[in-house]
């Protein structure tokens, strides 16, 4: 086992009770000995559902599935399970999604599909159906509410090279709660780093409301972090929303209940998305790379993602080199509006370029001293435009190569 | 100074003479001691010249200056320094570039737009004009035709973090000599590894004609080849014909001459961009990646690049771990047209995967037999069309991070 990350929270968060929502962890051992590597989560009748998937085009099967079952916008239960991503496995994988989604289905006493499903760790295995067969219902007998304690167990059911647990809760002025869980420790890596994200809230909201909410707030967060700028089979972020709580239901994504939970959800998908590029895969370094003066947003996030992706860029923060050339030459790789002539770069608070040179008063020391913190900002005005936007990143180092070198062997 | 990489050849090459082409190495001291770091090819007034640049919107000032004088198609010499990239220097780097121009010139007896201009080394740093006036009339005085001798102490010139000098020659049925320099150790790390490349012949051929081979011979070459996906402010390739051979001249594509130097061309070109690749920061493996059964062959590029640029790819080959799974991942990501579940993997000769799933016949022991040779290759079938690329690249190590994380400091 890998340390727990230099930049890991001190303590897993006292996460809040969700109205509606029960835990299950079980161990399975599906491929690992000795902990939970089962999730279920039961939600009621009410329960409505957004997600969000990976782009990849060999999605994992279980993905496949969501997708195909998203478009009722409902959802009695979410299983997950660690070990194994039931990724490029052809018939096979869909005869495991289609008999866990059945197992759990007679267990609950609800229907196939309403189960969302979410695998995560080595691609090209086939999942073992009568390990399913067996122990699915053992894990639905355990069913408990939502609390700290449950929260914590899902969270580190879904685990698989991450070195600690991520979980975020945020409350609306209102009264509504959002909790959510994490995993992922690659930006996102294949065999076991895959990022899965589950969200949860009391609230009532409509599925098309629910999934406009959930996709803006993606946009803002996950969509914002690299590690290694590596896309798994198996990305998956999905809200549950009960309608559980004692609060409106939301049918209008212009609802001023809306506008609250929205910014509940950006709180915790935000922290979420943080605590996995905290537990990057041998980062020692979290870094923000904020690109402003662009011509659009998604210009601005573009240049920022070619800098947060730049393997230079990670290893010159890594050794706490100032070496801000590399920052010119990724924002001259990404393609998109820029004055080389007008550029500016920040260190901190350092101005390091400017006017397409190097600042007549960068210091240096100071550019460094700033570089020898755990959080690290990198600031680059393009000198065309008034979008910005802002990505997070960590460095690359020995431990990286450690880890994915030597992870199947 | 970093170890020879253990992919170099066993020597450099011997270099055949180009009709023409003179060649002096000076030891200017920009920023290295005790070796040459000042390279002036002469040639004589027939010259034509072709040039492809970095596509960076951060370029060098000597890349802006070759683009700008480009067009007139005629050349009388080549000014070469390393040790200062000469790129991110605003109004100090456009006037080292005029400098330049101007000393050697005078030195020639030819004007400052037939002088071609390429740096490499540090960025954000101005060249020193003190040394360049009073060392570059120096350097001219040192001409002597092209040798195997010269042409090693020109490849050697223009090094950096290079662990090897880089060169090959061939020679058409015709009897045209092509003769190439080329230096890069990174793809294209902007501090000191810079790609630049240098090609000769003894050929007459007309500025467009040229112009249009070079930029056919560079496609299946240097862009097809990548250590760690970052792209150079002064990338340069420049192909210089001399007229000053025994062949007719060339003023048309469609010419069987033109068929027969551009085949040479391509052998040579090619032979300079693995030599890169073998340089690779920190490379263990040279790594040929296929993609066949695209929809074009641009997109077929476009999923080998995928591939080869996968960090988790390239820190499994390091590894020896046939994790093929990461095969599959970056060819999801890709974003190109390729149907999961008709996708064969072969890893050397071994079928790994075939029909989106692990092929039953697999034998992961003759796939890690495989990946234990120096050179490895990856092949994919993507199964939706007929098209193929290949692309080259090396492995990722801890050499790399040692490199890039350690070079300033």
């Amino acid at each position: 086992m890998s340390p727990v990350s230099p930049l890991a929270p001190e303590a897993f968060p006292e996460l809040a009770q969700v109205a509606g929502v029960e835990i299950a962890t079980h161990a399975a051992g599906i491929r690992y000995t000795g902990r939970d590597d089962v999730l279920i989560v039961r939600m009621p009748e009410e329960t409505t559902v957004a997600g969000v998937f990976t782009q990849s085009l060999c999605a994992s099967a279980p993905v496949d599935w969501c997708k195909r079952i998203l478009p009722s916008g409902r959802a009695r239960a979410l299983v997950v399970n660690s070990g194994n991503a039931n990724a490029f496995t052809g018939s096979a994988g869909e005869s495991a999604t289609a008999l866990t989604a059945r197992v759990v289905a007679e267990a609950l006493g609800v229907a196939p599909e309403e189960i969302h499903l979410a695998s995560t760790g080595v691609i090209g295995e086939s999942l073992p159906e009568d390990v399913l067969s067996a122990e699915l219902p053992l894990a639905a007998k355990a069913l408990e509410p939502s609390s700290a304690i449950s929260w914590s167990a899902a969270a580190n059911a879904i685990r698989t090279t991450d070195t600690f647990a991520k979980g975020a809760s945020a409350t609306t002025p209102s009264g509504v709660t959002v909790t959510g869980i994490a995993k992922g420790s690659g930006m996102i890596a294949p065999d076991m780093a895959t990022m899965l994200g589950f969200v949860f809230t009391d609230a009532s909201v409509a599925p098309e409301v629910l999934q406009q909410m959930l996709s803006r707030s993606t946009v803002g967060s996950y969509n914002r972090i690299t590690v290694d700028s590596d896309t798994s089979t198996s990305d998956t972020v999905m809200l549950f929303a009960t309608g559980a709580g004692d609060t409106s239901p939301i049918t209008s994504i212009d609802d001023p209940a809306a506008a609250e939970l929205q910014q509940a959800l950006d709180v915790v998908n935000l922290d979420l998305a943080h605590q996995i590029v905290r537990d990057g895969e041998g980062a020692t370094k979290f870094v923000e790379v904020t690109v402003q003066g662009a011509t659009s947003e998604e210009s601005a996030s573009t240049i920022a993602l070619a800098i947060a992706n730049s393997p230079l860029v990670k290893t010159a923060i890594a050794a706490e080199d100032a070496n801000w050339g590399r920052v010119v030459m990724a924002v001259g790789k990404a393609g998109q509006p820029a004055d080389r002539d007008r550029m500016k770069i920040w260190i901190g608070d350092e101005l390091v370029a400017d006017e397409g040179m190097q600042s007549p008063a960068y210091d240096e020391a100071s550019a460094t001293a700033h570089l020898q913190h755990d959080d690290v900002v990198v600031r680059v005005d393009v000198g065309v435009g008034a979008h910005a936007a802002t990505v997070w990143t960590c460095d690359l180092t020995h431990g990286y190569i450690e880890i994915n070198a030597g992870y199947r062997s």
